[in-house]
């Protein structure tokens, strides 16, 4: 009989969570019935989006029951399968995250695509975050090569991939970090890069001389005062594609941006995304991004935490400035 | 030789402006050019977007310049043509408004359909104002006679229409209101009424009481704690079409709604758009609305202000609550 450790949250945060909130717990894992698999897992992702599943309120997935084993991405290898599809030692991709082992539906797993390309990519840039970036710019926002973009948030999992798709269709892109490190690698991928760590009004003034055109298209990732300097420097019929707010995800009330009749003034389109609803899009996706990252055409930055024990703080460094960059993983020993 | 009064701004306001701001000047009016009109005006509008035009800051359309004469819509008489698609006698809508008398380049002049309704309703119901309801609805939003539709300011020029052509296809409505008096005649139009001057918490109860299915579609006219509860009532998936917001075009700075991340959490499509950038649409919209208004089928409130001298008075009526409905028109001595 198999064993699962798995993290419960214990109570709805306000705020920045506490560590204190998650809790390890072992339970032993049921037979398998006809058609599940049972997976040892490889590799979990922690994402920003999670941190809304923590609040007790259906928004647009349900919220993490609380003492119930916790859900996410991850890259697991299949132990035993009463599935004719899988057999022992297939990699898969699934939801069953925030634990060891898992026994899951076979019709919730995705088998991985076969780039040449480490595992832990497929829950990265060829994962929900790639995949976020490409349909935020695509299907969203509608891009063209004519278009000057601007990304917020442009060194992490989701902006590292929209700044340098963007790049690649001949766009002009300026991406917004928040450390002189993450800058200078944005630097390094043809991306004019912006601080966001200033006021909305230093924010503008530095894209304006990064893009004195103007941006087309705003892909959104950070809220609060990046907003405002995004709507402030937006041409006429821009289009945003509202991925993210992740500097609102901690707060409960505060401002929304002070120039917003700009949507009207400037005539623009907003519109938030899920990328779970535009998955239909994953094959196009896969196809366009997958050759890339295997030929090393795409660059992108993983911070690998070992060990299950260490997922609440691999989740907690998306909330912290500077430590850590790009896409958070978490490592299980082999 | 004829003379022209017509009025200026002197000055960028601030806030709201003073009739003080507004001068009554004369000029002589030269003779025609080839391909010119003559007219005489007879009815005036003015609407909310002129103030915007007052700040000299180009936007979606030039800023009024500074002691020159202002423009806005008006029905004139032709009273002398020097081209052959206009003779003397001739009713025309055009720009040439804040005055009595104007000299207009006749491929700047329509000329009026001919339905059998007074012919100020071309000025509202079936001029800009309906047009701009028309257009939120259809070509911004997508609206289908299965969506509950919210409408801001729904007793004014555009949202009386909004509401109403909202209703003719079937949908639950809400709309907004001031006044006891607004939200009653709202009522009889078959229209859920709710006053839109309580803090965002109870505008956002009582739009759940009216419709507690939740908000497809959200006909914006007036910003602050209004969209705050508006953003509150949506449902996934909701269209906002952003037409105006006055409540701060006399304002410099005020936050904007705290809840602009349920953009995202409801995958919400928010779109800024002007009337005039749509204007190929005016024949279809006058071929569906034409007939209704001639049948009365379609209720319309107008406030007239009488002779040229009270053009300001009418215009800064748009800023004040209670005291006017409807669509402020002045009409000129016959």
């Amino acid at each position: 009989m198999t064993e699962s450790r798995y993290f419960v949250v214990t109570d709805h945060p306000k705020g920045v969570p506490d560590e204190a909130l998650f809790e390890l717990r072992t339970d032993s894992l049921p037979e398998l019935a006809s058609g599940q698999l049972k997976l040892k897992n490889l590799w979990l992702s922690v994402d920003p989006y999670m941190r809304n599943r923590m609040d007790g309120v259906k928004t647009y997935i349900d919220p993490f029951e609380l003492n119930a084993p916790m859900e996410g991405a991850a890259i697991g290898e299949v132990v035993e399968s009463s599935d004719e599809r899988f057999k022992a030692g297939d990699k898969v991709r699934h939801m069953a995250g925030w634990r060891d082992h898992a026994v899951v539906d076979a019709n919730h797993v995705e088998p991985l695509p076969s780039y040449d390309v480490p595992l832990q990519a497929y829950l990265g840039v060829l994962g929900m975050p790639g995949m976020t970036a490409w349909t935020g710019l695509n299907t969203i926002a509608g891009l063209t090569g004519e278009d000057t973009v601007l990304v917020s948030a442009a060194s992490g999992a989701v902006g590292s991939l929209a700044v340098q798709l963007a790049v690649q269709k001949g766009c002009t892109v300026v991406g917004t970090a928040g450390s002189k490190e993450k800058c200078q690698w944005l630097e390094s991928l043809g991306v004019h890069a912006v601080n966001h760590h200033q006021s909305a009004e230093d924010i503008a003034a530095d894209i304006k001389r990064a893009a004195p055109q103007g941006i087309d298209v705003y892909f959104e990732n950070v809220g609060g005062p990046m907003l405002d300097a995004a709507l402030a420097s937006m041409n006429d019929f821009g289009r945003i594609a509202v991925c993210g707010m992740i500097s609102r995800y901690n707060d409960g009330e505060q401002p929304g941006p002070a120039n917003i009749a700009m949507m009207l003034t400037k005539r623009l389109r907003v519109q938030g995304f899920i990328v779970l609803e535009h998955w239909e899009g994953y094959s196009d996706f896969i196809k366009e991004v997958g050759p890339l990252v295997q030929k090393g055409a795409i660059e992108y930055q993983e911070s690998v935490f070992e060990g299950l024990e260490a997922t609440p703080k691999a989740f907690l460094s998306l909330f912290e400035s500077g430590a850590h960059n790009g896409k958070r993983l978490v490592k299980l020993a082999p």
